[in-house]
This record gives C-alpha cells, sequence and structure tokens, in this order.
C-alpha cells in the first residue's frame, strides 16, 4: 500500500506502531479465560511503557484498571489498540480505533478469511475497506506485535525479554512468532521487533521488508512465510533488501499437504518447493528449513563480524567428534584446511599424548584440557594465516564424574567455564577471528538435570561475552555457513 | 578372520567374551587416574556380574581387592582380559592372556597404527601375530565393549544402563560408542551389545556384523565406521545381514578433511562420499548424517512394529508446528492424506472453534487441549484406513503460565502427561496404529528447568509405554521415515 500524499508520514506511522504512548485493549473481561485480558495482563507483566486502556462496554475494573465503555470515553489521543473481540464485532471496532486517530490496530481475532467462508471473506474485506480510510492493521488471525524496547508483547508472551537486538522478525504464523521469540530469548537473539501479521489484511511481508530495510535498530531480519500476496514485488523487495541486510527466510507450505496446512492456517496460496528455493538464493536471501536453522543463522548473523568465513579449526575432546566436525563442515561450505606441521607441533606441546591430533581438527583426545592449553591452542591456530574462526566443542558431562570424585557438590566448581570464556573472549578479540562454542548434551535423563543445568550457564556466560552458543556441531557449522556464504555471495555482487 | 576346524566354536568364544565369568584388568594402578583403575572402578560401579582380577607387576591392593602381579598367578582360568597398559608392553600383556587361555581380550591402550609412525605399526603387527595363534582382540585404541546383561562397560562408563534391548552397535570410535550408549540411555534405546573396535586389529566391521546377524539378543543394528579393511567382503555381508536385520550406519570421514581426520583417529581409510551413498543404499541399510539421526532411528526401529508406513496423522496445538510437519513429512517419504470429511467433522466436534482444523494436520489450537479430547481424536482418525500411524505434538511450556496463575507449586502438578500416555498406549493397542510423541522446548533458559524437568519425566512415562520420543517433529518424522522406507524396500526384495 502506497503512502497517501495528505497522509501522515509513514515512519511516524510506525513509530506510533511499535513504540505507541498508549494501547487500548479491546475485548477485555473480568470473567473467563478471554485473549484481551491475556495480552493485557501480558503487557502489564512485561512493563509496557506506555498507558493501558481497557475497553468493554460494561465498563466496571479490571485487575485495579478502569475499564472504558468505549475508544471514545478515552482520554486524548490513542495511539495503538488491540482488537481481541469475536470476528463478527471487528470492524466495528476498528472503524472506532480510527475515528479516534489511533496510527494502527493488531487483531487477534480469529474467524476470517481463514475460514474460507463468505462470511469471514467479507468480514476481512470490511478490514480492507476501513484500513483504506486511513488506519493500519496487523492481523487479523495473528499473534501481534513484539518490542523489547516498548514492551509491547505478543499473546501470550508476558515473559519475553526486554533486551532489543539486532534482529527483526516478520512471521505470517503467530505460533512461529512467539516461539521464535521465546526461542531467541535463550538462544542469544535480541529483537529489534516481531511482527505476527497472520492473513495480513493490510500490513503483509513487502512492506514489513522494506520497513525492517529501513530501520535503523534492525541488522538482521528474519522471514515466516506461507504465501505471498504479491510475488512479483515481494521478490523484487526481498532482492534489494538483501543486498543491504541479511535476510533469513523460511517458506512453510511447500509441501501438497503443507500447503493444505498453510490454507486454514493463514488463508494463504503457497507454492512449489523448488521454484521458491531457487528464487529466494538469486534474491541472495538466506533460505533456511525450519525455525530452529532460522534461529541459529540469526545467532550466528548477530555475533560474528560481517564476512566470508572459508577456513576454520575445531577443537574438542573426542576424535570422532572432530571426524564429524569435518564431514559436516563441507556440506556447509567451509573448509577445515590441514594446519601446518610448525603449528601442529606448537599446539601438540601443551596436549595429552598420545591420543591427541593437532592437524585439523584439533583432538585434544582428553575432556579435561583446560583454559590456558586453549589458549595456546586457539593462539598457535590463529598464526594461520588462512583460519578464519575457530570452533571450540565442550562436552561437560566428564565433569559429573570428575565432581562425584572429588566429593564436589555441584558439577559447577569444577568446570573452569567462566575462564574459558574469557580466554575464548580474549584470544578473539586479539587475534581478530572470533569463536563459537558447541555445547554437546548426551546426558539429558532425568537423574541428570546437572548437567543441563551447567551447561546453559555456560552458554549464558560465553552469550555474555558475545560468542555464539550451539548444542551440536552440525547446527554450529550450518549456521557458520549461512553467514559466510551470504557475506561471500555480497562481496561477489558489489565487485 | 575364519574360525580353525579345531578352535573352539565361535558362539563359544563370543560368550566367553562378551558374558565373561571374570575379567582381568591389566594396568591398574594404585596412584594416578590410570585407564585401567578407571575400567575396574568402573566395573564395579555398574555392578558387572563376574570376577574382576586387577593385576599389576607390583601387587598390593586396590580399593579392597587384591592385585595379582601377573595373570599366572589367578586361579582358574581366566574369560576375558582388559588391556590398559602403554602400547610398547601390550604385545607382551596379549600373549599373557593367550598363554592363560582367554577368550578374548580389549585394548583400549592407544599408540598403534594410528600415529602412522614405523614404531605404531610394528606394535600393532605384533598384536595380529599373537592374534593368529589363538585369542581374539577388540582393539586397540578402543573404549573396549558395553554389555548390559554382563555388566561390561566401556571407558569411561560407570554410569551406564544395566537394561538389555534389541540395538547392538559396532564402531570404529570410541567417543561415538560412549556417547550413543549414553544418549541411548536417556533416549530409550536399548543395547544388546556395544562393541567399540578402534584400529580393528582383529575383530572388526565385517565379522562383528556376522555375529549382531546371528546374534539372537540383537534384532537392531547401528554401525558407525570411518573406513573397511575389506570393502567387498563388508558390502557382501552388509546385504545379507541388511536383509534379515535393519542396519543403520554413519559413515564418517567422508570429506577431505574428516579423511584426514580418521586417520590420525582410527588409522582407516575414508572413501568417497557419493560411492558410499549409492552403495549402502544398494545393500538395503540405512544410512544416517550423524549419531543423533542414527539414536532417533534406532528408537524407532525398536519401537515401532516393523512395517512400512505410508500414511501418518499430526495432531497438536500451533497451526504452523502442522504446516512444517507437512513439509517435513513429505521430504521422508511419508503423506498426510487429507481426511475425510466426516471424520474431519467429528474431529471438529471436540477442538476449540474457531482457530482449529482437521483435516490433517490435526490442529487444536489450544495448548491446553486435554487426554479425552485426544482419544477422540485418534480414535476418530484411525477410522480412516489409509493412517498407519499418529503423531502427538506437546508443546508443555504452555502449561508454565497456566501453573503460576493457579498459584501451584509445579508444572507436572496441571500438565496431564499420565493421562495422555495411557489414552496414547490404549488407542495404539486398539488400532493398531502406533502413536509418536514429539516434545519440542521452546524454553531452554536457565529459568525454565521445570519445562526440562517436566518434560524428561513425560518422556520416561511415554516410553514406560512403548512410545517414541522425539523433542522435534522433524526428527520424528525423519526416524519414521527410516524404518517405514527399509520395510517397505524388504517388502519388495521378497515379494
Amino acid at each position: 500500500m502506497e503512502c497517501k500524499a495528505d497522509s501522515p508520514a509513514r515512519e511516524d506511522v510506525f513509530e506510533r506502531i511499535f513504540h505507541p504512548r498508549n494501547v487500548a485493549v479491546i475485548g477485555v473481561s473480568a470473567r473467563g479465560n478471554v485473549f484481551g485480558t491475556g495480552i493485557m495482563n501480558a503487557l502489564a507483566a512485561i512493563g509496557f511503557e506506555g498507558e493501558i486502556y481497557p475497553v468493554n462496554p460494561k465498563g466496571g475494573e479490571i485487575g485495579g484498571r478502569k475499564v472504558f465503555r468505549s475508544l471514545e470515553e478515552i482520554p486524548g489521543t490513542v495511539d495503538f489498540a488491540i482488537i481481541a473481540v469475536p470476528a463478527e464485532r471487528v470492524p466495528q471496532a476498528l472503524e472506532e480505533c480510527r475515528l479516534k486517530g489511533a496510527a494502527g490496530a493488531e487483531i487477534l481475532s480469529s474467524g476470517f478469511s481463514e475460514l474460507g467462508t463468505e462470511e469471514g471473506n467479507r468480514l476481512e474485506q470490511e478490514i480492507k475497506n476501513i484500513v483504506s480510510r486511513g488506519i493500519r492493521v496487523v492481523g487479523p488471525n495473528c499473534f501481534g506485535i513484539y518490542c523489547p524496547r516498548s514492551g509491547l508483547t505478543l499473546l501470550p508472551g508476558p515473559d519475553l525479554s526486554r533486551q532489543s537486538g539486532p534482529v527483526g522478525f516478520l512471521s505470517q504464523s503467530g505460533g512461529m512468532s512467539i516461539d521464535f521469540a521465546h526461542i531467541g530469548k535463550w538462544m542469544g537473539i535480541g529483537f529489534s521487533k516481531v511482527v505476527s501479521f497472520g492473513n495480513g489484511a493490510d500490513l503483509r511481508e513487502t512492506e514489513l521488508l522494506e520497513y525492517f530495510r529501513d530501520d535503523p535498530e534492525t541488522q538482521v531480519i528474519a522471514v515466516y512465510l506461507e504465501g505471498v500476496d504479491n510475488g512479483r514485488a515481494f521478490l523484487s523487495m526481498l532482492k534489494d533488501v538483501a543486498a543491504r541486510k541479511p535476510v533469513v527466510i523460511n517458506k512453510g507450505g511447500l509441501s501438497e499437504a503443507g500447503s493444505r496446512a498453510v490454507e486454514s492456517h493463514t488463508a494463504s496460496l503457497g507454492g512449489s518447493s523448488r521454484i521458491w528455493e531457487a528464487v529466494i538464493r538469486q534474491c541472495g536471501a538466506v533460505q533456511v528449513g525450519d525455525l530452529w536453522e532460522m534461529a541459529e543463522a540469526c545467532l550466528a548473523f548477530s555475533l560474528l563480524p560481517p564476512r566470508a568465513y572459508e577456513n576454520i579449526t575445531v577443537a574438542g575432546g573426542g576424535g570422532a567428534l572432530g571426524v564429524s566436525a569435518c564431514d559436516t563442515a563441507e556440506a556447509f561450505g567451509l573448509k577445515l584446511p590441514m594446519l601446518d606441521p610448525g603449528i601442529t607441533e606448537a599446539i601438540l606441546s601443551v596436549l595429552p599424548r598420545p591420543g591427541s591430533s593437532a592437524r585439523n581438527p584439533i583432538d585434544a583426545a582428553n575432556p579435561f584440557v583446560g583454559p590456558d592449553a586453549y589458549r595456546e591452542i586457539f593462539l598457535k591456530a590463529a598464526e594461520d594465516p588462512r583460519i578464519d574462526l575457530q570452533v571450540l566443542v565442550q562436552l561437560v558431562y566428564h565433569y559429573q564424574s570428575l565432581s562425584k570424585a572429588m566429593g564436589v557438590v555441584s558439577v559447577k566448581d569444577v568446570v573452569p567455564y567462566r575462564e574459558l570464556a574469557q580466554v575464548s573472549a580474549d584470544v578473539a578479540a586479539r587475534t581478530g577471528k572470533p569463536i563459537v562454542l558447541v555445547l554437546p548434551n548426551i546426558k539429558q535423563g532425568a537423574e541428570s538435570m546437572d548437567i543441563e543445568d551447567m551447561n546453559r550457564e555456560m552458554r549464558d556466560t560465553f552469550l555474555g561475552k558475545g560468542i555464539p552458543v550451539y548444542d551440536d556441531i552440525k547446527k554450529a557449522l550450518r549456521a557458520i555457513g549461512h553467514v559466510s556464504r551470504y557475506y561471500a555471495r555480497r562481496a561477489r555482487t558489489l565487485r
């Protein structure tokens, strides 16, 4: 949709939508577990920065907040509204928002074109008609907007992070948006904005992509799509945006049955998988197979310096791990070059013998090789000018038996994870070659919660120093590979 | 190696190796953290069923056990020996075992052909010479044998399960063997035997595969290979074995750098990835990309009835999950057929509206849909004669906020997981169509250990009823796809 000449500048409209001074929540109820009350409580819980105005014709009070009988009754302007009333009452609510001068509204209600019924289609058309008279809409049939800076949150996201970050996510699916926001919280991905646009009666993929392109808070763009409204416009925009910022795309509904699911889910038309894959690649975007791969790629794009990583080292204990690392690396376009014999010898001098090897991968053989040895290993390996990045694999579970043998209470007391994080950060800064940590957990039994706990603390410690952490070597290398290929391509295109 | 006419029957030899009445551990020490003492303590900790005889020329006592100065000093016969002395002393120790009449020995020590040195090769040749005079050897440079029934365990495996099961695993890599044994323990995979054969100076892939083929305790065979000794013999054996029991193979070292890692790891020669993949497929074996995929496939082969599963349903809350389920299914050779309108209507009658859909995937829309509804859903969907198997996806984290809202202490008190497991088992038994559970965990933060704990208890509860559990829909469908294609192929071949 084009901005009309006499309408306010789009930046201003989006500013009022993402960082509203106040939000009207239409469809709260003192009784029952309704969506409106849920989102209102979520806004309060996450600490939304502006005013919250609950609206219900019955008036009264909910959770200590005065309930307004109508939009009109609210004093002053309303920047943004959240609509969660039954579908048939949505158009009227939206019209009231428009009359009140709201910049936009998110419509959480379902019961529109996704039903495939005449009534559903008619109601969605009514929304479009109101939009054309001057209000922007996210939804219907969506989970809304999450913006850590302002404290807007998704349904049901009372416990999402308030920490902003470089990743903007636009998602046709509400489930994907809330899942990704939760995954990002612990995986170490900070979000600028997440927009679940559902049926996309107004705002949807192409315009949101353009917004993220121009948004200075967004440096990495993630997209979950089931189908597009206007393929040509979208692809042209995608090509333009991907030349400036990495765009990571997951396209759902690429199978026959998937298309059927998409239809009932967000009323979109899918498309053949091969065509999509080829087209997305041609646009220079990064294609991923599922939400997990998307999150892992976004983490790497967020934390790794923006460049190609052709040659890497992999260091850790356990030889087969090294073997699988090598095999995996090549599949993702990365190489583990054989290190110079002088460097190999220098590394071997700090490793236990026999059993270790250091031609690359660097197999420390012993899981208890400590931070000082790894400092030497990293520094020596970084002397090879070909090496762009180093991967460290740590199997913390080995410390469990050590802590038991030593009569120590917790495995946290014997794993030198803080020192290892410090060494990794120091070496990465000194050499300019980033380090990535891999923490596989092969003991996930009910009796090994201590290892899970340890791994999570270790992950947070490394993330706190800007080091990406993965739980599997394959995932780590796949993510690094995405970053590397994206920047390699961009360098070629700009040349 | 062929059995000589005058040597004891191979079954008897293997019986004494896997279920020894006693084990001599050569290379224990009262001081220092040596491998020999480690494996002796591990045998004691796991509750090895036979006698343990520590051996060290210095004699004395370790952990309340008399240390024998030599093999000879041990009264009576010795069935099996574990050798963990420095490489140069291994041949003599092995020769003593042979003279004592041991059926076999595992050599944990490294420092042989994997070094690529003349000395290493010479020592390994000495081992082969002794083998030819009449003792079987596992190793050197390995982690040995794990046999839950007898209580033999890997280095360092004091806490592996004593529960036997259908899966036999033979691994060139020690790290892979201990990792797989640990993963199996919580993932629900029971082992008949695990053999880490390292450099494979005597027993290795082909003969062990034959042994597993004939072993009545082994129903599913898993193989981690880096290279084979005699390709022709191995492939001929593989074809023969795969026609009788599923063989799941992971081949490491298929890349250039991987081959190099393999060389330092187990002194094998790798091979081109394309050739291997084609050949393994032609043999009717199941090829997997890594250890995780191998474990997931073995779980499905262990718990699902042995047949092809062409058509499945996927049920759960969260529409995008359904979409990704469909897309993934087709990639693994499975279909989600559109259910009959009558069945769809019947299922919708027990689901919240609007938001839900039931054409397949079955999107319950609400994560709190309970066991009674799922019983109806499963029973109704099973009425479609095309459906072979049903997948249930549960996002337990939603109950976290519910438990908080209800003021309940633990999320375990609000998730009806026992009832859901009972319903799933009942329906699977009644319909003859197995159910597979998927438990994704999108909240893996340090503050959400309660969800991890809940998921693990839920997993154990379902596994206890013979229901396979995965943490990701893609992994579940990939594993089911492996089972399905294996049996479909076998049916075609036998026809």
